[in-house]
């Protein structure tokens, strides 16, 4: 059928040559273009293609189950197209002739009955998928629209210009799909609220690097952002500005909306019963009235857990976020409780001695977490939890995703190995706190950690569904979160979604300086690796 | 005069507590508002006026040497007003009556007979301003326009919004000058590119805060980005792009111009003999050729100090660099020079040989300086140098400025007594290497650092100039420049401008993170200090 035969020019190039002390040999040139992150299995051909953007189509295969109604696709096509011709002024016809060095269409096909499209990604969905570039036309073949997705920026990132700058593709076989299947950025929009337009363009630039859960970390201490329509006191009283600094109900929609296009689950975090103090100054008798010696003394601690107001109060806000989110999953924080203010509180005391609790407040802090968990399951979601929840001996629902955050390499690790052993799924975080920086190439040690390094069975490690990169608000709001999170956020991506064996640092910078170059030209603020330029540099100051 | 008198409500609150350990406080709230740099004499009353952006003007007094014709002032005037009234769209007039409680109009006086409207700024320009805001109106008195520049953005940072958003000012009294004659920031345009942009940004940033010096580290290994009239050929081969990745001579103007028009030096720096790979692309035998055994092994060294033919390019080079940048200095580098390729080259060695130089290569490296240095001096052009040329004992004139930049605290403040102690003049930059970035509020260690606090007489303290706040370019581009750079080089700004006791960080961080939000509003990407927030956060995303 192809014009030409293609003669074994398919290379199939190996990983696996790691590097793993020094900065990244910035001269060598990796042989997967600007691919990132890699795919799992990647055949080049040496003969490459024109392609015009007048007149290439991205359109559905005729056996496709997503038809014209697939607003999903349709968005998905335009956005590529956008991005992969960005000067494209002409419109797009064929003259009917049929050039055999010439790519004229992109089909795509999503072959299982149920394309998925206007639903919400989960944790279980199915993102592969195969591209196939042949003469004058690709394939993109994948089970569910989530695996089209992650095709079409493949896709997109196997265009390259000639010295002309004429574009062009090579001929390419891929078989891809996601090493981990919760691949996570957290953004804290306490600390410093975000700008609608600041969470969009990140989650842009998270598609660009196959993620797929924004882990909202939504309110904390600081600020209460979040607009309840059952409590509107909690952001009146407890966000920066009540009109200004708030997220609406539309806002959050658009937001998950958004997110859903491009494949990205949204995970809220209502952090509790620490990190609540800005809760309080909506919602009276929330939080525990610290005391002074025999009197109150003014400040609140923790959420008050032997009111029964309390679990009112818990019951009606997670029934809304229930209904607002359509995750499955809720995060409910449970870190960092500070225990000083329940000491001082003589009515806790009662409430512990009542309770057999003795002088361990943690386990006060379980039959808060109890009660909560409780709560939030007769919504029919499933949560997520920091790690002291589980290291405190909570009980939890057999499918908890536990999220690890602490310590040093030695300790998350011993801690993945505990949690697994005990059947618990879970994820990793701790050397992924993209708010801590440092001076020079850091993205490198991002990169060399793994979920996977610690010492279990395979069906241990069967229970580690991925990782999060976090970034923490205390120094980041939206003058510096792009630049800060992109590219290095990308090695993390490129850790979860890559095979194991993709660890050569010197690769993977040639690959990801051209990557956060596209990212530049897709107008994602996106800093430098090193010394070097972008053909188009950025110019959105 | 006045509808009422100002009954003794004026209060001198004295600056001095400091504390050198630990995060600021951020609950201290400071009595100057958010001035920034502090000025160094200031009195406010608790009355204030009103002040409406459709009737305030700004303009000349009668008394004043700078008349309509000084577009500089002018100029200024426009840019403060727009700062101060940003939504203003109602046309001046004012009805006649004036309100007792209302601020009407700001007389600018420049008060001696040479206002230097026309001139370019120089290290020993007047910045001196006196300012008073008094019932119906306020007075700027400064000897020269650059004075009434800082005047100028002092008084804009006096407007405070009360809880209806209407703009009020307090009576003030304002006596200021500048510690340091030299606060400079320096940007490197060679590692990576800077667009025009960018660099405008940063120099409007540089006005609010009161930097006086733009040194501009032009060109450098990476590439050269400087395109010369005599030579175009360097930034044809050495720059990353021949037309995207250079500045034009009108590029050079523009900037300067902009420069100018706040106030602002612009110092270039051509740094020989090391750091110059880009140049050796476009310049024929200007490096030297390294050797492998007895063959030249491809690769390039240091200008080659031993031909004839370097000092004749270096001639015309700098003729052509005189005339472009008008300010009476040039910045030659000098530092960080590597032997290894002299050490190789045969022909290197036989003119130590017959030079009597021994084993000495930094007598080689004295020797082409000191044959630069007379380059630069027939241009009429004072020099600035890395303080390695000091170390090595290279000839300096007496009028030389000496950079320091390298070493621990201990070991820049020796060398700091030691250049003095030699009657030379000096300026840091060590503990104000901005593009070192660490987690958290590392503007307070930049804050502490005093160009001062070395062992040495009074007269030894007079010859050193201020300091500059670097930026390199390895981690740095148009993507991350502003938000690291801005509000990190303000604590340098301050430490340059104001008083040597104002060291009291807990009420620099009070007045710094308003100010910061006022730079945001202003339109520059200046990053937050800590968890907090700004009535508009950035949206330039």
């Amino acid at each position: 059928m192809l014009p030409f035969a293609i003669v074994s020019l398919l290379v199939t190039v190996s990983q696996g040559c790691s590097r793993h002390s020094g900065a990244p040999d910035t001269a060598v040139e990796s042989s997967y273009g600007s691919l990132w992150p890699l795919p799992q299995k990647v055949r080049f051909s040496s003969l490459s293609l024109k392609i015009r953007g007048s007149s290439f189509q991205i359109r559905d295969a005729d056996e496709s189950s997503a038809g014209p109604s697939c607003s999903l696709l349709k968005n998905a096509y335009r956005r590529y197209y956008e991005y992969m011709f960005p000067n494209e002024r002409t419109k797009g016809h064929t003259n009917g002739f049929a050039d055999p060095a010439e790519l004229s269409q992109l089909l795509v096909w999503i072959t299982s009955s149920d394309s998925e499209c206007d639903g919400y990604p989960v944790v279980t969905s199915d993102e592969s998928y195969e591209l196939s570039v042949n003469q004058t036309y690709a394939v993109l073949k994948a089970p569910k629209v989530w695996g089209a997705l992650r095709g079409l920026e493949t896709f997109s990132q196997l265009l390259h210009e000639d010295e002309y700058g004429a574009k062009n593709i090579n001929l390419t076989e891929i078989s891809d799909f996601p090493r981990f299947q919760h691949r996570g950025v957290l953004l804290d929009t306490s600390r410093h609220f975000l700008p609608i337009k600041v969470i969009l363009a990140n989650l842009e630039a998270m598609a660009m690097n196959k993620f797929n859960v924004f882990h909202w970390h939504i309110v904390d201490d600081p600020s209460f952002p979040y607009l309840s329509r059952t409590f509107p006191q909690l952001s009146q009283m407890g966000a920066y500005h009540p009109y200004t600094h708030v997220y609406t109900p539309a806002d959050v929609r658009m937001i998950i909306e958004f997110a859903r296009l491009r494949g990205i689950r949204v995970v809220p975090e209502f952090d509790t019963p620490g990190h609540t103090q800005s809760w309080g100054k909506g919602q009276k008798d929330l939080l525990t009235p610290c005391y002074s010696g025999p009197t109150p003394s003014g400040t609140f601690g923790p959420v008050n857990p032997i009111l029964n107001t309390t679990y009112d109060f818990m019951n009606l806000l997670f029934k809304e976020i229930s209904a607002v989110f359509p995750d499955p999953y809720v995060h409910l924080g449970g870190d960092e409780v500070d225990f000083e203010c329940w000491k001082s509180n003589p009515d806790i005391t009662k409430f512990m001695e009542q309770h057999s609790f003795g002088e361990d407040y943690s386990k006060l802090e379980s039959f808060y977490i109890q009660k909560l968990l409780d709560i939030v399951t007769s919504t029919q979601k499933g949560y997520m939890i920091w790690q002291e929840v589980y290291d405190n001996g909570v009980k939890l629902k057999p499918d908890t995703l536990i999220h690890v955050w602490k310590g040093t390499q030695q300790q998350y690790q011993n801690e993945m190995a505990k949690i697994t052993l005990s059947g618990y799924k879970t994820f990793l975080s701790t050397p992924w706190y993209l708010n801590r920086i440092s001076y020079g190439q850091d993205w490198t040690s991002l990169y060399r950690a793994d979920p996977h390094n610690f010492t279990g069975t395979d069906d241990q490690k069967k229970l580690v569904i991925g990782g999060e990169a976090c970034m923490w608000g205390e120094y980041v709001d939206s003058t510096n979160l792009m630049p800060r999170m992109w590219p290095r956020a990308s090695a993390v991506g490129e850790r979860l979604w890559s095979a194991k064996d993709v660890t050569d640092v010197n690769d993977a910078y040639s690959r990801l300086a051209k990557h956060r170059c596209r990212m530049v030209e897709r107008g994602i603020q996106a800093q430098s690796l090193f010394s070097s330029f972008c053909r188009h540099e950025y110019k959105g100051i």
